[in-house]
């Protein structure tokens, strides 16, 4: 049998998480690992994607799989080979493919996840079609990417996307990366946590239901747990999702007026929470728009593929690297 | 003789310019005609427009013109005939192509400013050989532009580079494109002005070279004149280019995070300042930049075509498009 699938692989803060992958983005096997919580250190990270390869290769047959691309939440050199620098996972020029591809004997492309997140979202998913494409992945923090006439936008050294890193507040919040006032401290997973906290820290009455739903201890708060509490009619957590949708929105009409896309995808855990973030959102790019009433405005849409957007695109580009394709 | 020229225009907020190019981006011809300082109706621009072009038909003869390109400070529309909108110029849905086509009789394309002066230093300026560009024009506001691997990067409705309309503080000073905090208003020529007027009419003793420099009436103040004094050891003019810069390198620091580009051009008339912009600007860039340390960084240069790229763009950009090149 030909090798005619593509190992996809998403490393996250906690997990990692695998698929097969057939040419047409369906994932065909799925394999997951927790990572211990508060171990980041790449062998660690590493052993746990050689165990999830390997299940997944006795799932289909090694033979079948032509490539494994993984999907990093890090700033991944332009040889696709090396993470550079990953505020979440502390990692510092991390050789990623070398010592993988030791362990791994079928070829392996290392992507940014919201790089490849936004691929396959254009691909298989919610930008289809779509010749100028930026993807938001709302997540511990912001990943994004840009698909401009089906290529990949990586910039000159591989590091295009890191939207989340563009500073919204002079003098703001400190961000993981170091800085001040990046937007992801507004507009993500870990934003809307601490501002659920910072409501119950100040003992409000207005964090009752979100403070019961954790049975009293703040550090137990999750995203989805806020979200689940929104879609349950809380008002609390309704009003943290509306200004984190104002945020998201302020930062989509910077990321309009510099490239000008048709669709902006909002992917992501946080993106779960449906119209109670994007409503606000589209409103708050439409306040925010140079120009607007002028001008065509970008869409911004649901991601379709939802936590698996960033395997399924990891694994189409390695294919597509393997294959000599472009992407 | 065969049609080997092009006509570029580049339409200000007080003149019109226009020069005669040849295939390698030199100006053979010039002409320039101020326009009436309050005027900024499309009627007299165009006519102005009209009257540059006819005086440089007769000094190259018209038979040897192949096509003019017209630079606008406005948002052109994807179909580069029509200015959209315009903060500068107060144009809305302006037909500019269409009304000049009619009077002009060579084929005529328009894009934006920045755009044109984008193509321009990648193709005959500071950034030949680069693949990945974004150009930064100081003037009035701020002009943007992108050019990739050879292209020049328009976005979805042709609006892409409107980096100056960016939100770089929140509730902050107040746009002509109607928003507030946009990055144009902390780092371009009108931004100096003002706040070396405010200085000014804060009595501060040390604006007191400044005001002699306009013989005591800082309605008489601009940006030359602040950098003249600059140049001659004003620490207050200094000071105010340095604190220009560091914005600057704030919002260079946001494109980089977002596009990754090697090289960054910074043009337009407040360039002229030279290092006394650029070294502050790089600085700041330094410390703002994401993953800074970790990774390659963007070089930050001067423009090299001066206020002639915009026209020696727009004139090379209306040649490919006749000849059906890609730009």
């Amino acid at each position: 049998m030909s090798a005619d699938l593509a190992i996809g692989i998403d490393i996250g803060g906690t997990k990692v998480a695998g698929g097969v992958i057939d040419v047409g983005g369906q994932v065909l096997v799925r394999a997951r690992r927790d990572t211990p919580h508060r171990s980041k250190s790449p062998d660690v990270v590493e052993n746990t994607i050689v165990e999830v390869v390997d299940e997944l290769f006795a799932a289909v047959g090694r033979e079948r799989v032509e490539a494994v691309g993984i999907g990093a939440a890090g700033f991944v050199a332009a040889d696709r080979r090396t993470v550079v620098f990953a505020p979440h996972l502390s990692w510092r020029d991390e050789p990623l493919q070398e010592n993988l591809q030791r362990r791994i004997r079928v070829p392996i492309t290392v992507d940014n996840d919201a790089n490849a997140a936004a691929w396959a979202e254009w691909k298989f998913g919610a930008a289809q079609g779509e010749s100028h494409v930026m993807i938001v992945n709302l997540g511990t923090g912001i990943g994004g990417g840009i698909v401009t006439d089906g290529r990949l936008q990586r910039g000159r050294y591989g590091i295009a996307g890191e939207f989340g890193h563009m500073q919204v507040v002079p003098n703001g919040l400190r961000c993981e990366c170091g800085n001040r006032g990046c937007w992801e401290q507004y507009a993500s997973g870990n934003a809307l946590v601490r501002e659920a906290r910072g409501i119950i820290a100040a003992n409000s009455p207005v964090a009752a239901n979100l403070l019961a739903s954790v049975g009293g201890d703040p550090a137990d708060l999750t995203g989805p747990l806020i979200t689940a509490a929104a879609q349950a009619g809380d008002q609390t957590s309704i009003e943290l999702l509306a200004e984190l949708g104002n945020w998201l929105g302020v930062g989509i009409a910077n990321l309009a007026a510099a490239f000008d896309p048709g669709t902006f995808v909002v992917g992501g855990g946080v993106s779960a929470a449906g119209r109670l973030l994007l409503d606000p959102a589209r409103e708050s790019f439409r306040r925010q728009l140079t120009g607007r009433g002028y001008r065509p405005e970008a869409r911004i849409v649901a991601a379709q593929l939802g936590n698996e957007a960033g395997l399924i695109g990891a694994a189409d580009l390695a294919r597509l690297e393997r294959s000599g394709e472009p992407s």
